[in-house]
């Protein structure tokens, strides 16, 4: 199998927005994806940073359709497809994979902690087994500061000794970068390495890292792709200074309320504020000081555009 | 509204027995269930100890059909239904006080970590609003160590103010008693607060509790409704010391895995010794040495009956 299988490049963990009622809203999101694409910046649909995991997977499935449905490539999806319970990842995935999706990012089963690395390969095991298609490519999802059930090196390898054409990547989100660097050393053969954030692309890049998969990518998509396409040019530390500091703008908040308060503001679609408890929304004051800041950074959204008002 | 309204006794989250391709097995769960009414413990299906975050929302309504359609009594059940997603909550709640248990058990969402209380109160909020049926009544369950995500005293507070009829209590298991006690101190009016652990079963019911839902009650039922029975007696505090030796046999390894390989003992029915992953099932080198103390305790399992073999 060739590398030209393994997924590359910059994705977002796409916001999810919400109406009113605090349901789904999917013409907001496919609008969304397709401005994202626009920017070179692939769909990660249902990560962290989607409130993939405030969604039934009945809601997931309906939103994934309806991505497909309005013409946005599954080429370029990598959807979230990891559940407590290994029937609803099985369900979730085979959708997916059913729908083209060119891969699946997948958390372990996160409500039972201590477990072992025998029940967690049997999780992905049983996943992938009852999925049963040899077109699914698993990107496994280790964010232990989340999910607060990591994923061991030896775990990593075994999966991938065991299903070597279907576990094929991993974004790691735990912020260490000895652990991304671990992995990036460690001679997987063909295994497209994600760090969870734009402040270590430039540094996996250099490492043979496959991009990255970054919360900020929903709204600094253009210049991490950037960076990601020009990693070998001269003023390549620059750039990653650059987003560096935008990203040291949201990161003072909880992110996922921050990034849906900056698309609101530069879209002028105040939905967009809308988060599914248990995450609050950003006061107006505390947007109001994002966006000054914000400002003061020269920082743009160019071509996101407000939905038409309801 | 009277007291009458509240549950007590002793509740056990019914272990969940599955086949051997790890689909849960409706008959065993049925048969076991039977069985612990016998015992005078009620049916908190769905809890922790029931594998309930391995199981699919779909999974959990067959199972509770199945439990009601044989003919089991809903005014003696309390079954998990906190899920991670209000929407899954508020679909699974609202069918199973369609089918009139008594009370549901519920989680907060517990993926996003740090979550406010206003995030949580507007979480528990949500599923209230979205179940709308005034014959819901809500057991909160704080269990930390697993979640990782507490309910504190003052979100408690605020839930009990905002829906006086429909949150009517809690389970404690966060192992803590200075945490349970200061439940039972805090004068709420009217509130059936459980221990999570029969540990606490004496201390808490001479402070007003309401009885404990316990993992060990799938194994110890009798004795510990026994001392919920008698709590007054004058040997009640041996029937605690008898009750605490029992558990301490069991809380060594890992909980769920001991408490289906002791069914699976003491019934005769091996098919009781398979988990869904993440966990793994007790080895039988485990399984012997659990059994072999339990044995030299005087353990025993009354009435307990092998299913026919299949």
């Amino acid at each position: 199998m060739g590398t030209s299988d393994r997924m590359g490049g910059v994705y977002s963990p796409v916001i999810t927005p919400f109406d009113r009622n605090l349901n789904p809203d999917a013409a907001r999101l496919v609008a969304q994806c397709r401005w994202l694409l626009t920017q070179n910046v692939g769909l990660a649909v249902f990560g962290t940073n989607s409130e993939a995991n405030s969604l039934s997977v009945d809601e997931k499935i309906d939103l994934l359709d309806a991505l497909v449905d309005a013409g946005l490539p599954p080429a370029r999806m990598m959807p979230g497809t990891g559940c407590c319970a290994v029937t609803e990842s099985a369900r979730l995935t085979a959708h997916a994979v059913k729908l083209g999706c060119a891969g699946v990012l997948m958390l372990p089963p996160f409500y039972y902690k201590g477990v072992s690395d025998d029940g967690l390969f049997a999780s992905f095991s049983q996943v992938i087994e009852r999925v049963a298609d040899s077109k699914l490519r698993v990107y496994l999802y280790h964010i232990p500061p989340v999910s607060n059930v990591p994923l061991s090196l030896a775990l990593i390898e075994r999966l991938i000794k065991a299903y070597p054409d279907m576990v094929v990547g991993i974004k790691d989100s735990s912020g260490d970068w000895a652990n991304t660097k671990a992995m990036l050393d460690a001679g997987w053969d063909n295994f497209a390495i994600f760090p969870g954030s734009e402040n270590f692309l430039l540094a996996a890049l250099r490492l043979g890292g496959a991009g990255c998969i970054s919360a900020t990518a929903n709204v600094n998509p253009a210049a991490i792709h950037a960076l990601y396409a020009n990693w070998q040019a001269p003023d390549a530390d620059q750039q990653q200074a650059a987003l560096d500091k935008i990203r040291s703008l949201f990161s003072g908040y909880v992110m996922i309320p921050a990034l849906k308060a900056a698309v609101a503001h530069y879209s002028g679609d105040p939905t967009w504020m809308k988060v599914r408890p248990p995450l609050d929304a950003m006061t107006a004051a505390q947007q109001r000081a994002l966006v000054d800041n914000l400002d003061v950074a020269g920082f743009k959204m160019p071509g996101l555009m407000a939905r038409a008002a309801e």
